[in-house]
């Protein structure tokens, strides 16, 4: 049995992902279908990459990952799939894969385009159903990337944002705020580590007006109510609270700068 | 495997659908389930027929749509299937289906009655589990809807609530507002095209103050932040708006007028 | 086909559901996945206690019950599998299962340790996916638990607290509030018809400055907007409202006082 995940701004009060869900059904009815989130902010495309980089290499090889944030449907953009070692991915053409483009060392593009493989009638509002469901449940019944149409080589992929490092400052931002209001930043553990390679190396990691110094390994090292640094489970620094919100203590949203110091 | 779809106003954050699907499960362990929503805003039986309308025909056939917005759980109401050339629909009879009796042309209603294929005890206020979960679980597995129940000719059925045509003048209304704040009308493609049949026919679109005056294909056919018009993805006219939200713009709500007037 | 159901606070959100389907898929591919909920109020295991006490038994015998409300994840509570005649249950050892414990006549508790049924690096902030995801996967497969770590007799349950009657009066407490207003109370069916066990008793239920003074059959028995309690669905009473939310009449809260006082 092969797995479809999907993750969309569409939200759950409509019935978009339904809709979607039975389109695949139709064309694969054996494959096993999980959400990842609906509830990416209405067209927030670095969002949606994000919690994607930090979602697909925990499936099983051959999963197809859906991914339908896509401010530009029926506009120029291209509908393509991303073709990994051990995944494959299907969206719009908008840089929502930047990430696995910059995680994966090998990857193909193919643009969708063999009428074949899409609904009859394709709106000019709803690709999801008409072009991106029709294609992950294809490519999740094995046919080949290559039988949806060309591959390509330009695509839209954001600039890297990756923390910036000057001297003994290393300057970040929050990317994702989760639903415990722990404040997830875009320093990941190995910049973290190259960083602060120095054995009992003194630091600074500075949001808003506090200042935190050390990496805790968990929650309950500090008391419940206060703030803490951890690696977080996707693998990057985590500004969290024991049994309380980080968000809402500091006010933080996304965007928001982290500044980290080391001691010369 | 088949497919069975669930629709209600539960929400997620109680434990009723996952107690349905534990039914279902109990009695057809290879049944593929499918979330349309479970957020129908509590006993709106009209919206619950909407989603439902622009959903099924997008399943397989075989599937059965199962349909649980209830308010009159425990009274007098009937639980009833209604079978459709290629799908079943399991839920009370309230009239949430009247817009599937108006869109097939073939359907036969059930009555189901038969114990043999309820839960042992029926409660007085959950028939989602106790008759409505068992009644789809056995006919996802072939049980023919005649063994259910009889088959009855009175059931509840809306009066059509399409749009008025007088004279040059169209006169609808807002049945839905997605999650984007797209508008969804009661107009259908149809209504619309049989409308403005002429060719160039000049028209006006109002709602609230606001004048649209042509369709649009994609929401990118005009600037960010501006309204549009589009035949939506559902077959119905919505009034939109590119990357914004149309009824935060207007304050719009379900029931709004939206008038079109035609140049004679 | 077997089932794991999953119950958390995780919220939808975010991917961390999604990640945990990833790595059961990746154990055990033809497993059926269930939703019970995942809005469980962060780090509230009493409430995740109720609803899985009122959710496990509609599941087929085999299911795993997988919950994650883990306020000292990376702490010092241990990973435990509850094993019931019919059922299994994976979760932190906080109490989650006390319920679970109170019910079931037999029941075994394991400590999960074996490495060999855990993820090859277990982080120290999400034990969901690390610890438990993988060890329902096994279990769901037919592993024992015995495999998986010892058995154990000493394990957190919370003290019993159930309705208090004294003399003419029972005072039990709202433990749960559903997404239409109902305040279900921790007054089982039994309890109630222990209390109120002769023939023609008069009662009254009070709750904050209302009194009730009989048990409906149905919401319709009484007129729209007014105030009923039913033998809920659950087997527990509930206070409600036909068609309107008893929450909002009585401002009432999960933790509030409901007494009940029959004549003597």
């Amino acid at each position: 049995m092969s797995v479809i995940t999907l993750t969309t701004d569409f939200g759950t009060k409509d019935n978009y992902v339904g809709v979607m869900k039975g389109v695949i059904l139709g064309i694969n009815p054996s494959v096993c279908l999980v959400d990842i989130t609906h509830e990416i902010a209405p067209q927030q495309v670095r969002e949606a990459a994000f919690l994607l980089l930090s979602s697909y290499r925990w499936f099983p090889s051959g999963t197809v990952h859906l991914v339908v944030v896509d401010p530009g449907v029926g506009g120029k953009r291209n509908p393509i799939i991303v073709e990994t070692e051990r995944h494959l991915f299907v969206g719009p053409d908008n840089g929502v894969f930047s990430l696995i483009y910059e995680r994966e060392q090998e990857f193909r593009v193919f643009k969708i385009s063999n009428p074949q493989f899409l609904l009859p009638k394709v709106s000019n509002t709803f690709h999801g159903r008409d072009i991106f469901a029709p294609a992950a449940a294809y490519l999740s019944k094995g046919t080949p990337p290559s039988r949806l149409g060309e591959q390509i080589n330009r695509y839209v992929r954001f600039p890297f944002t990756g923390p910036e490092i000057r001297e003994d400052v290393l300057e970040g931002e929050i990317i994702h705020i989760d639903r415990f209001g722990s404040l997830v930043t875009n320093i990941s553990e190995e910049t973290w580590k190259g960083f602060v390679s120095r054995d009992k190396q003194e630091f600074q990691i500075i949001i808003k007006d506090k200042i935190l110094n050390r990496i805790c390994h968990t929650y309950s090292d500090v008391p419940q109510g206060e703030l803490l640094v951890v690696i977080g489970s996707s693998g990057f620094l985590d500004i969290s609270a024991n049994c309380a919100s980080a968000a809402e203590m500091l006010s933080a949203k996304p965007g928001e700068t982290v500044r980290v110091k080391r001691s010369p």
